[in-house]
């Protein structure tokens, strides 16, 4: 597997994107994006699972799940179509229709996700407007990729994308993303909105498998605020064109694509992790030799989960003892007596809790290691030997500025 | 039953109460307390569920479920004493001790309670000192409880009490009582600390079974930050001075009592969230016509519970989208298209969202109803008859201040 030095959902042969501004909640900026393939695509999704679910999210999912080749997806920053009743549904569906006029395509071949406020109806001419204006825009060059996801970002301070090659029965195969946070953002599913583009050749059951079980330890293990949105998509579109014999069972080249896939996400997670509303760090909590996985993954997010942990974090505060807490209260059972606690960053390793006793720890070395952009609470479990990592970031005075006053 | 115009844990007959600075954390102000009744006392306890329980949890526990009686409890407000292994327990009982040779009652009659850092070991010398400070000053005037009550304070900007007295097989009864939060305060059992003093007197088992039922919709339908605390300790000591013949049963006296003891924590627990770390209001959330009690339970605690949710109180934005997200993640089952949305103040009140369309209401109303000292959000889920309340604050920029560098 090769990191590409630049490049997104444009990356892999035949997709396409292109965005712009729409006008439907911000002003000057890009705030619509599309990404098209040339042919159909094999298409897998998870969708958030609040039960509070946007319009867009059913539409997609009854794509995904129809069996049906998705083609395009459209996505707006401005108004998440969620709590909108059967208006909401209706943009879903004369969206993908001005899709179909636009391009040619089958509506129902066109994904939609929305991201923004709660509560407030799509403009759906503008919208429409927004995707004339895009059709004869759509480009497969890096800079078009790049201008899709700074068109999806809502709080978010960075775009994020990435893409790999890797190597699948004797293809070079690429695999592309993006996605955005930054708030609202404790995935149970996957995250706010990410879009994956491959031109591999894959069975569409094991294309969804593949995605259910890389978003387990990757988008469903970051947390900025324990909110959990109404909108969480993932989409991941594969179009074939890289022309390699199609993955049909679990073997070598399945492997190869996997390990990129959990590669992709994992950086796509973490960036929106370190990027969440009001930010200045990245907050890893790893937790190893647990009793079980379900135990590590519950006790490293509720580490990074923590308001708490959270505010410790911003102010560089090694205030083990509500990691500790949150720990204590996840669900997750265990004996503090068994529990060894560190704090890791570039510039150090400090033990401050062994064995249910709070050692004697040099507060200077403290602060340095906190003051690093990624900061590790590391915990060695002695109970088990099953391991998890989660992701979040520090509360800020930004984080509640931002969410103060964010509608109006 | 009558509301007190003053009194706390001193205002039941027999109870006295004394505090001092005792130097443990603060400096220059009152950090010790100590509540001591004339004689043994029937008692009852609920506690943490966190899985790291501090010591003084551990100890009394202990006492609470022994059968034996309670005649003192001893509060510092500077060290949790959380996460300190055998140390610790250690520390819980030579401060006993130290009661004992004070008072000369048993060590093992003596409660202790402990807030502040957690992974610090207590000063047993400092603690001991304050006991044999206090024990000549215990007084049982108003004064006396209400300087206890601030003895007990951490973040807390206003101390909590309360008293009230009612009638039960012809006598007068008094229950007092008096808490602290403000922060770690998502209590699953109970809050941070609260002490209640009754001279009624009672059998052991009916009285822990009217706590164990009173806080369920009381302390456990608070929460500040979603952390629930390694020390969170509520002690309910009766001491049968008022001359009752002694409730045995579930009888008519028995519910006189219970109705008393409902005020007294539901006042307690609301004054604990609005006094929330950082709040500058009561954020109550009111779900009516659930289809089951718990339902309301965890669709009203999710919203109060929620970071953005909080925020948009904060900032006086009616972004009701938020609140019903919340409940979409909080695990309850529902169809949005049932749900009725209200805003409610001494203001007024607004209707926003109805059976699953967004209204067009009056902003202006909206912001009036928000800027309010107590809001409330009305939920008619319309699909049942079971209603619960839950209380939180909102989430400021104090709140990060206060958490960011409390340790230091």
């Amino acid at each position: 597997m090769e990191l590409l030095k630049e490049g997104g959902v444009t990356a892999a042969q035949g997709f396409k994107a292109a965005s712009t501004a729409a006008g439907i909640k911000y002003q000057g900026r890009t705030d619509m994006a599309m990404v098209y393939s040339e042919v159909p695509c094999v298409c897998a999704g998870t969708f958030t699972s609040n039960v509070v679910k946007a319009a867009c999210v059913l539409w997609d999912k009854e794509i995904t799940e129809s069996g049906r080749p998705m083609q395009a997806v459209v996505v707006n920053s401005g108004i998440a179509n969620a709590c909108t009743g059967e208006e909401g549904f209706a943009a879903c569906r004369k969206t993908a229709e001005a899709v179909q006029e636009a391009l040619g395509i089958p509506s129902d071949t066109v994904a939609v996700a929305s991201t923004g406020v709660i509560g407030m109806q799509l403009p759906v001419e503008k919208l429409a407007a927004g995707v004339k204006a895009m059709a004869p825009e759509l480009g497969s060059s890096v800079e078009s990729g790049t201008a899709a996801s700074k068109a999806i970002m809502t709080t978010d301070t960075i775009n994020k994308e990435i893409a790999v090659t890797f190597e699948a029965a004797g293809k070079k195969i690429t695999l592309g993303g993006m996605s955005k946070g930054s708030g609202m953002i404790h995935p149970n599913m996957c995250t706010m909105l990410g879009f994956l583009t491959t031109d591999l050749s894959i069975d569409k059951a094991l294309l969804q498998e593949a995605l259910s079980s890389v978003i387990v330890d990757t988008f469903n293990m970051i947390t900025v605020d324990g909110d959990t949105s109404t909108n969480d998509t993932l989409l991941l579109m594969a179009n074939g064109l890289a022309g390699n014999e199609k993955i049909t069972e679990k073997n070598a080249d399945y492997e190869e694509f996997y390990k990129a896939l959990e590669y992709v996400c994992t950086y796509l997670a973490k960036t929106m992790a370190s990027d969440g509303e009001g930010a200045t760090k990245l907050f890893e909590c790893k937790v190893v030799n647990a009793k079980s996985k379900e135990d590590a993954r519950t006790l490293s997010k509720a580490v990074v989960g923590s308001n708490l942990s959270k505010a410790a974090i911003f102010g560089c505060d090694a205030n083990f003892g509500r990691f500790l807490c949150a720990m204590g209260y996840s669900g997750a059972k265990f004996d503090q007596t068994d529990v060894e606690l560190f704090f890791e960053s570039v510039a150090g390793r400090l033990r401050v809790f062994d064995h249910g006793v709070p050692l004697n720890f040099d507060e200077e070395l403290a602060v340095k290691i906190m003051k690093e952009k990624e900061v590790t609470v590391f915990v060695d479990m002695h109970e088990g030997s099953e391991e998890a990592t989660a992701w979040g970031c520090d509360l800020t005075y930004d984080y509640v500025k931002i969410n103060a006053d964010y509608r109006s």
